[in-house]
């Protein structure tokens, strides 16, 4: 399977692009800066410049001949708000009409927990979750994509557990190990797709909770 | 007619409000400030403290009975882009939630020149842009209101001259105060329902643009 993980050089990117190679499919790593691109060589993935910024036909052209594309980008901490606007949001959306574009119809996004319920989005967080809300929507409702939609809970760094309960009924937090694991996973079970799902660590090996 | 204003405190907002005072209508000037109010109450409007920042189901409380909405809120120049996000976007998208709960159908938005299409956004005000997009599509896919969409060019404060060009090819300015004639003119014009109109001054009165 040809897969084009999109902020591949991000937390969770970074963990899905090496489960990715670890099964024994062709990786392509898109990355912002050149100097991120050995380390994704040497890990057995193939480094692909590209940058959210551009327009859709430009993203475009490093998707042709993909099977699918995981979006694990995001605007980060670091950066302001605008930016927010232009990846998270503007950024998601482009990488569907490019996917498009590309004839490539499936599409998984690493989303987060609560975001279809506004009064559910953590106070200090409102205007990501707002960016987040409405690349979803797009994706649900303005494309025709083989989707997934994935919502992890707070994310840590704890090592995987491999276990997960998926559409809780509360909130709850998830290592970004089994988010990776759980966003692998779903490319290859057709049940997911069409689907947006919560998760957080919980009981239920995610070889089952995919399934689910 | 009763008309409610989203963002009447702004400057097209506060133009629109009094031409609407002018011609007989009933004014319900949507205010952050308290102190905001008298300014709007001696001028004949009703001023309603409002909140974008609020549910739709909070929002809608102030739109019952209403005729028709404006939305021309902005968080402005002078906030961060999270505000961007949470007013410009998600703001205005609630309050066309809030229309709806409150029976209201009509509705009015003052989007800019170039929205729809990315590849003409201003360099700099991209994210901006980003906000304004999203809530113009929203506003004419997801929702069943009878909208119109204003899409004037570069604003300017001069004297209004009554007259424009609708859907011009290049870009060009607009005076806030035509602006605010012709989404007056807009409300009393059904033939502008489910329509996306740019605008720029030329060489047309509003009066007759408005029809085109």
């Amino acid at each position: 399977m040809k897969v084009f993980v999109i902020g591949a050089h991000g937390q969770i990117g970074k963990k899905i692009v090496s489960k990715l190679v670890a099964q024994g499919d062709r990786v392509f790593a898109g990355i912002r800066q050149p100097d991120q691109a050995q380390a994704f060589e040497d890990a057995g993935a193939e480094a692909v410049q590209f940058n959210l910024m551009a327009q859709p036909h430009e993203l475009a052209a490093a998707f042709k001949g993909m099977d699918a594309i995981v979006f694990a980008a995001g605007s980060g901490g670091q950066t302001g708000y605008d930016m927010t606007l232009m990846i998270d949001l503007d950024g998601a959306v482009k990488s569907m009409e490019a996917a498009k574009l590309a004839g490539v119809k499936r599409y998984v996004i690493i989303s987060a927990e609560f975001t279809p319920d506004r009064a559910r989005w953590p106070r200090a967080l409102q205007p990501y979750y707002v960016a987040k809300y409405y690349a979803d929507e797009w994706l649900k409702t303005r494309t025709e994509l083989a989707y997934t939609i994935l919502q992890p809970g707070s994310l840590v760094n704890d090592a995987g557990t491999g276990k997960v309960t998926v559409n809780p009924d509360a909130g709850g937090e998830i290592t970004r190990d089994d988010v990776a694991t759980f966003a692998v996973a779903t490319l290859k079970t057709p049940a997911t797709i069409g689907k947006t799902i919560a998760l957080i660590n919980g009981e239920t090996p995610i070889k089952a909770a995919v399934q689910a």
